[in-house]
């Protein structure tokens, strides 16, 4: 049977080959786990996936959320799939035992969620956001915040929201403009206007919480000045009941490219000045709160870019299989029967690309998964430590590099169809409009490069950093002693070198005052650093590539061999061409701040 | 005023500084034209572009025609646009006085055309395909078929398409399978399905003239056994009046990512053995037919992406101007007001990547629809073959070019605009949306690569290539005596060296047998001479520049710096890279290849 949602051999190999996700049912929290329980569960994702969420993925793109007497109508697809995932177990697979969870490893639910994020972008969307906002409760709230708010949404009675954008600023928090009076009672009222809040209204949940950004009177300037706030929908009463319903309207929807099965929401706080909230963690520590959930949703966000970008390259490599057309390029004879389009050599090249692309980023999505569970429970503190280094310094990578070559990837299966995959009797077409989102939402690339190369290279005395050059080395030392890989490694390994010194260079600048000029060209630099890490993780596929074809059976050959393959076009054809941006970087080249904007 | 659909300083720029397009008013045929004349059908078709054809550009795509009865429906606004096109005589801008035309030349034609197809893709679309249809028969169809067909098309009361595909061979006619049978009365009765036919149906003309390839019953195999008939939707009486209703029926429509407004139909020809068809030029060469009018289809849809391109760069500059978000890198103080976000170094190199796309392929559509005239129109005859060859080899950089660059700079106004962007409230996702099309249409990216490697480059011994090669060597050579143009000069003569001695290398496999690993990249090439193509026409635009500079009034040096600032963004960062494809060309790299379809 075709796979539609990912490759299950390739999950494997990433978690059994190249992960090791066995090795984490050492530690003593996954004690209980197996490879086989890990297996169970991500069978149980699959199923679900292919039976609640892809079936409605069309018909949530043609029938976005309507706005009716205040509130958004959904399909009615959408509640049965949510309430399948619900039923479970993935919205806590996280979670303690005790507190009703399946207590995986980041490393496995996050596996187990890739299925939803390639089947249906906009249901999954609902238990995400959920995740999130429970997340951050859970790290921060109160332990009556967590009775009341938390644990509903543990049992998926209540969903969550992240509030942050507001009409006049969007990457730009700092500019927020949302206030937050105390109360008498110790809660807080809030007044202010939020846009782009993706599931801000739906009929899914008994309740919706908002967790809201918003400014204290007190407020510093600035992005000092920001707290958080839990604002429910409706109330809730110190029994748990819901009360009235909270001064928060659905004052309309947005209408988008795709990504459209999502409700994307204006919400006013306090038109009535009767707007309840309540703060959660410190006043004025609210962003430091919210790039907790931030930054988790970031690595979600690099997954369901990656993810449609599969979704996207397994049904045009189906396709490219299937479909009879033209002939051999050294063949003129009309009279013999058309090939499928696969034996073409540039669909080859569109496909591979794909493959290039889309299995490299899953590769260093799970692997940051695989992070995150080791700051959780690696065996040291020491560990821990550099596992919460390493994946700070990566998530930008993991956000940005899958949004924008993943979508990519998008683009070569459309053109694959031809003129099929433009109409929308095709999937392809709405994967990209899908994805289009992802370099836009949870901070922008141009974000993302700002954040990677003005703040995470440098924090920790370049901990993380460090880290990561000495593992990308010790990767290439390994590839060294295999003849056939050596090839890889080199254009690599000269990338990297050049990197460092280009990097080097720029936080020097950065740190004598240069700082306009060193980080003009961020957007080079990210290009080349993504490029970089994913380089490498493509060469450690390659490692276990090659070990694995010393006893492979047949079938493991093909997949193997194509794994080496996607690993070569990656290193041959993607990774040399960042020598031109290192060279840009290198040159400080000022075309871009250079251009006047009278000049356009 | 803003402008909305293209700059009419820089329009000025290509059309009397690059293209000199006063010295065709004195060619004979152009005799009564001058720069008056010219700039008054300029307005004439920005004034009717934006009264007509933009306000229901929105509207089109939310309202795609609908299938009622057998017969395609469209939104009202349409007509009374496609009337006002008819009735300013842009239908027969090329034709001559006595004909009812304007005796234009190509060159100020495809000028005006361009703001129809920045206002609207989709309504565009219908004049277009009733122009190349018209064409057609004007250069191949009898007497009889001119006065029956041609002659109610050029009065507008007649519309033409072109039907190619069918459901089981896109690109490949060479499998067509549609048959057309002699009747008795020398017409031909003809029987298959074409998908994907642009303006197949609709109540805009009292007639629809179906350009049709087919095959004759003793027809050879693969495209040399392709003809071309007229299958009009209502047979044509002797006196010019409406017979019955053809054969030809309304199968459906198809439902696009984008470009909406222009229906997109499956025919069925024939259905009752009545469908009446008549045979344009001889038996058998109705492909070499229908290759003159796509060629000319080739280079309106490159102008066609072009100015979708233009579009999102004009209204993304537009908004960056308007939009206040954050503060320079080095101010740190949240107190300071925000600037508008065309001030950060990232916007800056996004509006410049959109700038250097849009205003290169436009100078380069121009520069072939001048090439076009020179055809027609050039003192001698051999100055007429020269521009005929080179035009051949450009054509398929002409449609490929911009169909992946200006849908590029698509991408790029999406991010600009952020959020909003990203939503149908704002105009930018849709110009995405309706430029997918253009990689696909009219010769897929694939395609095009094939004819320029596999074709073009070896057509009339190298002639075109050869004058192309003079032509930017020329333009070096001037560039070498302004110092400050050195700069963008060298990387254009790196490449084009390099370009040089891999052309002759796969020409040379080609030549001895070597087909299929020479072709195996061709989209390889088709970028690294593409981006050489560009940057030729950046440096003669950086050349123009330099020299106006020097008698600038203050706006024009506003203008003129940044021209030459875009031509130092593309040949410095766009350029260089293309080494790496002349790389693994030179290589003759095999990694895609030498994928196996069973390693996917």
């Amino acid at each position: 049977m075709t796979e539609t949602l990912l490759s299950a051999r390739n999950l494997a190999f990433e978690l059994y080959e190249v992960l090791d996700a066995e090795a984490l049912t050492r530690r003593e929290r996954f004690a209980e786990h197996s490879r086989e329980t890990f297996d169970a569960a991500l069978t149980t994702a699959r199923t679900i996936a292919e039976k609640y969420f892809a079936p409605h993925n069309r018909k949530g793109d043609e029938n976005e959320p309507r706005y009716e007497n205040g509130e958004a109508v959904l399909i009615p697809e959408v509640k049965p799939a949510v309430d399948a995932f619900l039923e479970a177990g993935f919205l806590n697979a996280n979670r303690d035992f005790e507190a009703g969870g399946m207590q995986l490893p980041t490393l496995l639910s996050q596996a187990c969620f890739a299925h939803f994020q390639a089947a249906n972008a906009g249901t999954t969307a609902y238990p995400f956001l959920t995740m999130g906002a429970a997340n951050l409760i859970e790290s921060f709230g109160t332990e009556e915040q967590k009775r009341l708010f938390l644990q509903p949404m543990i049992e998926g009675r209540f969903f969550g929201t992240m509030a942050l954008t507001e009409p006049h600023a969007g990457s730009s928090l700092a500019d927020i403009r949302t206030r937050a009076e105390p109360a008498a009672d110790g809660s807080y009222r809030l007044r202010g206007n939020k846009i782009f809040i993706s599931g801000g209204d739906h009929p899914l949940s008994e309740n919706i919480v908002h967790m809201v950004l918003a400014k204290l009177p007190d407020a510093p300037p600035g992005v000092k000045g920001i707290s958080l706030f839990i604002v429910p929908k409706f109330l809730v009463n110190a029994d748990g009941s819901l009360g009235p319903r909270n001064d928060v309207t659905l004052a309309g929807l947005f209408h988008k490219m795709g990504w459209r099965g999502t409700t994307s929401t204006a919400l006013n706080f306090g038109d009535n000045g009767q707007c309840v909230g309540y703060l959660v963690g410190k006043p004025h520590q609210g962003l430091a709160c919210m790039f907790q959930m931030m930054n988790e949703a970031r690595i979600g966000v690099g997954m369901g870019a990656v993810m449609l970008g599969y979704a996207g390259y397994l049904y045009s490599l189906d396709y490219a299989r299937q479909r009879p057309q033209g002939r051999p390029l050294d063949n003129k004879d009309p009279s013999t029967p058309a090939v499928p389009i696969i034996a073409h050599a540039d669909v080859k090249r569109m496909l591979l690309a794909q493959k290039a692309y889309v299995e490299g980023a899953f590769d260093l999505g799970l692997y940051a998964a695989r992070l995150f569970d080791d700051t959780q429970t690696a065996g040291t503190p020491e560990a821990r430590q550099q596992a919460h280094e390493l994946l700070d310094l990566l998530t930008p990578i993991v956000k940005s590099w899958p949004s924008e070559f993943c979508l990519k990837a998008n683009e070569l299966a459309i053109q694959i169809l031809g003129g099929h995959g433009y109409t929308r009797e095709y999937p392809v077409e709405q994967y990209y409009r899908d994805n289009r989102l992802n370099p836009i939402h949870e901070g922008t690339h141009g974000i993302q490069s700002l954040d990677l190369l003005g703040r995470k290279l440098a924090q920790n005395g370049g901990a993380g950093l460090k880290q990561l050059v000495r593992l990308i080395a010790g990767t290439c030392e390994r590839a060294h002693q295999h003849p056939q890989l050596d090839a890889l490694r080199q254009p690599l390994e000269q990338l990297l070198n050049r990197l460092q010194g280009v990097t080097l260079g720029l936080l020097g600048d950065m740190a004598t005052g240069k700082v306009n000029l060193a980080l003009a060209n961020s957007a080079l630099y990210m290009k080349a650093f993504g490029h970089c890490v994913i380089g490498w993780r493509w060469l450690e596929q390659a490692i276990r590539a090659e070990q694995g074809l010393a006893t492979a059976s047949e079938a493991d050959h093909d997949f193997y061999k194509g794994k080496l393959q996607a690993a070569r076009f990656f290193l041959t054809w993607e990774v040399p061409p960042c020598h031109n941006d290192l060279a840009l970087l290198e040159a400080r080249d000022d075309t871009c701040p250079g251009m006047q904007e009278g000049w356009f």
